[in-house]
């Protein structure tokens, strides 16, 4: 079973995502899922996010179609980058980077996009089709050549230093789950759960327990955990912590280790 | 064709969505539907209507998977209810049973679960593997042993005491429409269509028109109306009955049948 | 492969489209693609824009149901469109007219449709059985006569009188860009990329560069560019122009070509 994914930007309510569909259901009868159209207007980090912690959750072979991208028209590159099982394909902006390092295609033979490619809609007329072509069995090669000049994006490693992480924020979740670039293996290691730590947030220093899970705490209190993709979460049991905190990705967490 | 169907509180912008899928698709070449994942959050009483209404209507063999769960990585077990005809997936807290009461089996052995389960995302680590291991063949009996301590959610029906309907709001639709637990049969026994009857909603006594749908009154007109789950519905033709009158689930409705 | 689209407004929390998906699985195995359930409440033209934006990009074959039905249980009929190579379904009220103007059916037959057909959801009582029936084979014949007293809908197109555009917007996408019926060819045709032309937006009179694509202006500026279904869209780079100019589909627009 092959199966291509779509990420994007788009919401449902434009069609947009609609009219990838179409485009890849009249080349091939390769399935899809819908990762998320919900990510927010051309924020490109959220997107890379996104897809990261997904994409290590599909079968081999899949195709992830990702496409967050306010400089479609312009001279930036569209790519295919092959990983050690999956495929990526979207714009060289740093969308598909966090996921994966391998190599990296330019799509440059228009041989397999649509007819008349838009200036403004690259997902439905060049990455779409590129998509179904490759799931149909057209080489890597075919597509364009091998490059090594992508744009790259980071989300950064916190760093420890004399029992302190130093990590920023680089999620809020649809809960308002705080999600931060603090490796959870890290924070299990040094600290017991049910105990209180030390968290900077916002400019404060707050003591909060540190739990298994969410609900652990009563209602309303505040926690952190680890979540479901092995990073450090701050958060309220039964509310929207990023609200609360009134935070956002970018902003800076310290967490202390003793 | 089998089919696993999700119902979650995760929105699709969070990818969690996404990575259930990723797993079920690894695992089995079932298709799957999306019943909602816009749930309002930690709303176990919303998404058990949700999923009461749409189950009916898929085939036999149908596999839910449903995941409104406050309380994962805690104490609360996780189930598989096997019903006449389909199968119910997801978190002991009531959301599956307003669905069916049927068999009920507790997800104890660990061996068809995900190598490391989290404990802040049981929808991908737990529920959603176990809804491929089933749909393989996987006898209930192999997942875990069967229980009767589950936790019970019920929407109560409403009673007619002298010609008085007293119930409440069990749902608010998308387009605002006040969904009540007053059973439609009742009323269409008991009224004319196109007559006024007598409403107690938000504390204040209305006489509104009973009608066949929503266009049989004028624009932004009140109306009485027996909906698609066959139960009683108050709206406004065109209009937000729920905004208009400030009603939320578990408010009382009462109806007069004189 | 056959594929069978929804349109709708119902949302997907309501769980409405889950049953209609429901209805069409246990009759067939045809494959289904949701355009959107995110049309705005009722609004018959912003669904009929979407849908035929969104057609041509499926396979030959492909049945569409679109459901943006506020006159559902009253006398208005539900129809079948058959276009050259693709089916679409739903209610008489205009919402599948822009799309194609064949031949055209009333759903009269009462053979295919629910056991009880409820008065407020002909999505899943009548249209997407109808579209299952079709997907099986049943000849349009069968499910009722041709009619042409059907509701009309156009967008009408933009009149050029000496060297003035003057169209209408007709959808407002989820970035807030604004889309008109001014052909985009004649634009192509008329003036220069790269070039500051003159509109009338909102009663103001404009200077704003033509360009290729968004990102050839600076972020929050704005632009006039020819998008993805070859219409005439008035944006903001990285912004929301609608919100901007407090412009809704219907208002005018006038575009000088000198």
């Amino acid at each position: 079973m092959k199966i291509i994914t779509f990420l994007t930007d788009f919401k449902t309510k434009s069609g947009y995502p609609a009219q990838m569909k179409g485009v890849v259901s009249s080349l091939t009868n390769a399935r899809y899922v819908d990762i998320t159209h919900d990510i927010a207007p051309h924020n490109i980090r959220e997107g890379a996010f996104v897809l990261r912690t997904c994409a290590p959750y599909f079968p081999d072979g899949t195709v992830h179609v990702a496409v967050v991208d306010p400089g479609v028209g312009t001279e930036r590159k569209g790519i295919v980058i092959a990983t050690r099982s999956q495929i990526l394909i979207g714009p060289d902006n740093g969308l598909l980077l966090p996921t994966a390092h391998f190599v990296v295609y330019e799509i440059s033979n228009k041989m397999y996009l649509s007819d008349s490619v838009s200036n403004t809609f690259h997902g439905r007329d060049v990455f779409a089709p590129t998509a179904a072509q490759i799931i149909n069995g057209v080489p890597f090669e075919e597509i364009g050549g091998q490059i090594d000049d992508f744009v790259d994006l980071d989300f950064g490693s916190a760093e420890i230093i004399s029992q302190t992480a130093t990590g920023k924020v680089i999620y809020i979740d649809s809960f308002g789950n705080i999600i931060t670039n603090i490796d959870g293996a890290k924070l299990r290691d040094a600290l017991d759960y049910d105990k209180k730590i030390t968290v900077f947030i916002s400019g404060r220093r707050r003591e909060l327990p540190f739990v298994k899970s969410y609900n652990f705490v009563k209602r309303r209190q505040y926690l952190v955990t680890i979540g479901s993709s092995d990073l450090t979460e701050i958060g309220i049991n039964h509310g929207n912590a990023a609200q609360k905190f009134g935070i956002k990705p970018g902003d800076e967490i310290k967490i202390l280790f003793d």
